[in-house]
Parts: structure tokens; sequence; C-alpha cells
């Protein structure tokens, strides 16, 4: 028996999101059931508590197919036609959307996307705080009822979620963009790195901080990428024609020699890449320090204890290597109205920290 | 008056590597001159001691032609002509080789080129440790005598640096490989999110930190790159073309649907970039660890003081990412024999500490 007040949630797919969203929601107070294809999965989430069972309950009002993108449909008009209630809201956390959005058509689905994960996988890795301060893409299409949006848009923020509201189709030409095409690109350097590296071992050796950066993405779990890709195809595609020809473009500047294309397009790359705001935060409420580090132990340890002495919450920390850096600097983003404090501190401590320009 | 023992090397240019260069051996007992193109650096640098003066005396041994790649010849010719000394040994320090060490063909010039760096730029950034740790190339050729080799090498082991030895050629082509494809590549990727964002902003937010780990090294100085890019023309455009060739298979598997041949190269990529060493150690020196980490103040102080305290040397810190991610996971390196050390007391500290698979 659970008292009246009670909200319920039933998730389709434990695996690193689906799990980490059912810790996030018990913790806030929900009543959280789950199942899982593979009943081992689904077993170890109930013996842990992160779910209290594996049906869902008449009552229920919120569903997640945390399913891979392929099974989304087919789990969530399986959920559709079970459960009858008015207050029901699906929806889903698949990497593309118009495919899915489209095939369900049901007004109480609201497609979604969270920007999150982890290199880890599995329920194993999930987190009750995977979400806090993520990006979220929700795809209300004209037949999705405000009320029905803005349910899973108040869940969502109570899971600290920032909530973008896009059309599918948008979704999908832009992350093909932001992350389908990167990830390719990742890849092929990566493998075009490899196959030299058969012969030439010591190339590896000059692999420094640049090239780590960009093939960084490349060690994700392969196995969720084709279908992704083949769902996205066309924008995949759109968007790899444009950065080959852009590559392209690249490449007849250097053989022509013209100097003055050349640097006015890294220019303006630079310039675009310094504006590039922090994650999930908006820009303006940013401010990036940079500190250069040494390799020696405690000096990072120092930079962040004294963030955290003065109260400084540090929403975004990279390690820039430079052009072919082997040294390091510290990208530190904080409040804006928090900035010269932290500044001011590290100076003191003797960091040659740096403004970033923006 | 200098000691009959004293050392003697002598800077041209005095930017963010030759001023860190001459911290690094001012700090090892060695008597550095240096002048700069522009008087008012080569006087900022005599006046903070970083240069004793800007002529070389006639006793040096060590000249290093730290000026952009297309002053090289001529500040090195100049230099060779200048000090008849039998010690005299010259090199330089410009990110490509043929050319160059082609145009000089002097038995007392071997070409280098540090894999170091950093975002900051000039004199200003100069730090004594910028090469701790770092790998840096030379270029002997049939004409260098052992003895000269040797004694740049020693040098620059003083320095704590991990020498490598290549030929000019072997040299260029894998930068351009490792570094010089990255760059226009990144480059590239940031130009086109930044003309989609013109019209559609949202698509930065989306940007999460797969995106933003293969733009960085786009904020880089512009000015210094089509000097560079020009020199290597033929590896550049040799590596870029394969690099297209890459992509535009992959995008032919897209197009077809080959779920089996994209998921195979997706996998090889994911394993090659698992096994790629930490800079500048041998990868069999180090392991790493994988901790989940969240936005809270504190939580990565807390990891690396513990390093800290129990006297483990980070090598080695990323924010990994996962595919879109938006909470970070760190990466750490550490001497192989004192992992388990750090894993236990991060795992007691209440961390999800997991073992990179190698």
């Amino acid at each position: 028996m659970t008292s009246p007040s009670s909200r319920h949630a039933h998730i389709v797919g434990l695996g690193l999101i689906g799990g980490s969203l059912a810790l996030a929601l018990g913790e806030r107070g929900w009543i959280v059931t789950g199942d899982d294809r593979d009943a081992s999965t689904a077993d170890s989430a109930r013996s842990q508590g992160i779910v209290t069972g594996h049906e869902p309950v008449p009552e229920t009002e919120l569903v997640v197919i945390a399913t891979p993108a392929r099974s989304v449909v087919g789990a969530a008009r399986e959920i559709l036609g079970r459960l009858a209630s008015e207050a029901l809201v699906v929806t889903d956390v698949a990497g593309v959307k118009t495919g899915i959005v489209g095939a369900i058509a049901d007004p109480r689905f609201v497609g979604g996307h969270p920007m999150a994960g982890s290199e880890q996988r599995g329920l194993a890795g999930a987190r009750r705080d995977m979400f806090t301060g993520c990006t979220w893409v929700l795809t209300p299409t004209a037949v999705t009822p405000p009320e029905h949006y803005t349910r899973v848009h108040s869940v969502l923020r109570e899971l600290g979620v920032n909530v973008i509201a896009m059309a599918p189709d948008d979704h999908d030409r832009l992350v093909a963009l932001a992350s389908h095409v990167p990830h390719l690109v990742a890849g092929a350097l990566m493998n075009q790195a490899s196959a030299v590296a058969e012969e030439e071992v010591v190339l590896l050796q000059l692999a420094a901080g640049g090239f780590r950066d960009m093939t960084r993405i490349a060690a994700g779990d392969p196995g969720i990428w084709p279908d992704v890709l083949f769902e996205n195809r066309d924008a995949v595609v759109g968007a790899l024609d444009a950065l080959l020809a852009r590559l392209g473009d690249l490449r007849e500047t250097i053989e022509r020699g013209d100097g003055d294309r050349l640097e006015d397009a890294l220019r303006r790359a630079a310039v675009a890449r310094r504006h590039l705001p922090g994650r999930a935060v908006r820009a303006d409420q940013l401010a990036y320090l940079r500190v250069p580090v040494s390799d020696r132990p405690g000096e990072l340890a120092t930079i962040t204890m004294a963030a955290s002495e003065l109260g400084v919450n540090i929403y975004d920390i990279e390690i820039a290597h430079g052009i072919e850096g082997v040294r390091g600097t510290l990208l530190l983003a904080v409040e804006a109205d928090q900035v010269v404090l932290l500044a001011d501190d590290l100076a003191r401590r003797g960091f040659a920290v740096g403004r970033e320009a923006s």
C-alpha cells in the first residue's frame, strides 16, 4: 500500500540511463517500477531497491522508455495500449527522434533525449545525479497537449535538468552536427593513426593533447551507434557532406598556398570556439579562468580546494593542451559574479591565472 | 666574468618556447643570452634576468633558433656563419622539419621539435617547467656527427624531456597525421557548427562534451598555422586525402545501411583509442583509473588530494564526457604499481572507481 499522494513512474529498460532515472526519481519520492529485457538486470534492480517491482501499477503517471532506439516504438505502443489512465504521459531517451515520434503519434507520448551519459555502461554505471545540470531535449509536436508536455517538463526540472524544446527534425539535424558526425570523425582519425602506427609505432608518441582530445569520444561503446546513425541517415549524410566540402576547400587552399584564406578560416574557428558556451548553462552566467598547471601532485588539488573553500562551484573543468601541448592549462567555468574572488585567491597562491577572452 | 666551467647558450626568438627554454636552462646553471626581433621583448627578457645579454659569447656551445618556421633557416645560417667554435651545436623548435633541415645542411645543426606548448602566448606565458615530461623530436641526418647529436640529446634530457629521434620526412609525415590534419578538422567542425548556429543558436546548447573536446585545439593561435601547413603541404594534403577517403567510406556505409561494417570501424577505433598511451610516458608504465564525478564543489579536490596524500603522482588527468556526456568521468593516469593503492583509497571514500581496460 502506498499513500494516496504517491506518484508512480515506470521505466522500460534499466541500463545506464534508465537505472539512473529510477534512482533520481526514487530519491524525489516517486515509487518506481521498471523492467528490462534482460531478466538478471531486472532482478538486480529490484533486489537493490532501485525499482519496487517489474509491472506498472494502474495509477502510473509517467513511463520512460529507456531502451535502445530500435525498440522504443514497440515498447511505447505496448505501454500506451496497456495503461488507460488519462494522467499517463510516456517519454523516451533515444538519441534520434523524427522516426520514433512520427511512428508513435499518440498525444500521451512526448519524445525526449537527455544530453547525458558516461563511459560506464549498464545498470552498474547508473547514478542518481546523472542528469543534474544536463541539457534534456523534449520534442513536442502539434498533437501534444500542453498539459502533457508541461508534466514531463516539470518532472525533468525536478531532476535539475535544463529542458530545451525542439521539433523532432530540428533535433535530428542538429545532433547530426553536434554529436553524430563528430563521433564518425573521431573514429576515422583514430583508425587512420592506428593503421599508420601498425608500421610506425612512434606515431603514438607524437599523439599529444590535441589528438587525444579529438579522438576521446571514439572510445565510447560502438554498439549503440549503427542504430542511431542509420535512423538519422539523411541528417548525418548531409552534415558529413558539408564537412567534407569544408575539408576539401581547406585542402585546395593549402595546395594553392592561399595564406589569407587559410588564416581567415582558422581565425573564425578560434573566435567561435572561444565563444562556445559552457554546457547546460547560459553563456552569460558563467565566466572562464585559465590556470596553467604542471604535473606535480597536489597542484590541481590546491586549485580545486581553493574554490571549494571559497564556496565557488566549478561548473565545468577542462584540461587544455594547447596546440601540441604536453603540459596543461585548466579551463574553469564558474559563476560570473564569483570569478574575481577565485582569480584573486589563485593569484595569491602563485598561479598565473588568466581570464578567457569572451 | 663567469667561471671557466660555465656553459653558454643563446636563444634566438624569446617567445613562449624560447623564453621557457631560457628559463629552464638558466635554472640548470647555464648562462643564457638571447635576442628577439621585437626589441621590447628582448629588453623585457633581459630586465627580468631571463637572459644576461642579447649577443652570443664566443664560447657559446648551444644555440636554439626559436623563431617562427619561416625564419629558422636565415637565423641558423647567420649564427653558424658568426660563431666558429668547434663545440657549437645549433638546433631549432619549428613544427616542420624537412625543408629547414635540408636547407641548412651544416653538421653543427640538428633539427628539433618539442611537442609542447600552451594556449598562453609569447614571453609572458613562458615557464621554466614547460618541457618537463614532454616528447621532443630530434631529426639527425647522415651529416650529423654523433657527438653533436648526443650533446643536444643530453641537454634535453637535463630538461626532463623524452627525446625521440626521427628522420625529418618521417617527422613531417607523422605530425601531419597527429597534429596538422586534426587541427584542420577541429577548425572545420567549429566553423560548420558556427555557421548553423548563426541561424539556430540552440545548436550550441547541444554541443556537449564530445563536440567541445573535438574543437578545443581550434581555439589556438591561428597565425602560426599557415607557415607550418604550407611548409608541410605534401604530407598535409596526403593525410587529408586519406582522412577524406575514410570519411567518404563511412558515408557510403551509412547510406547503404551496412551495420556490420559500420560497427566494425567504430569498434576498431574504440579499441585503438583505449590503447593510446599516455603522453611522454611508456604505456606499460602507467595504469588508468576511471572515476565518475559530479559537479559538486570539492569532489575533484577530494580525489586529487587523496592521491597527493598517498604520494601518488597523477601523470595525466582527463575529463571524459561519454558519448554526449554532461557529467564527467575523470581518467587518471598513475604509475602502474600505485594504481591499487589509489583505487582502494578512492573506493573507501565512496567513489565508483573503475579500471581502464587495457
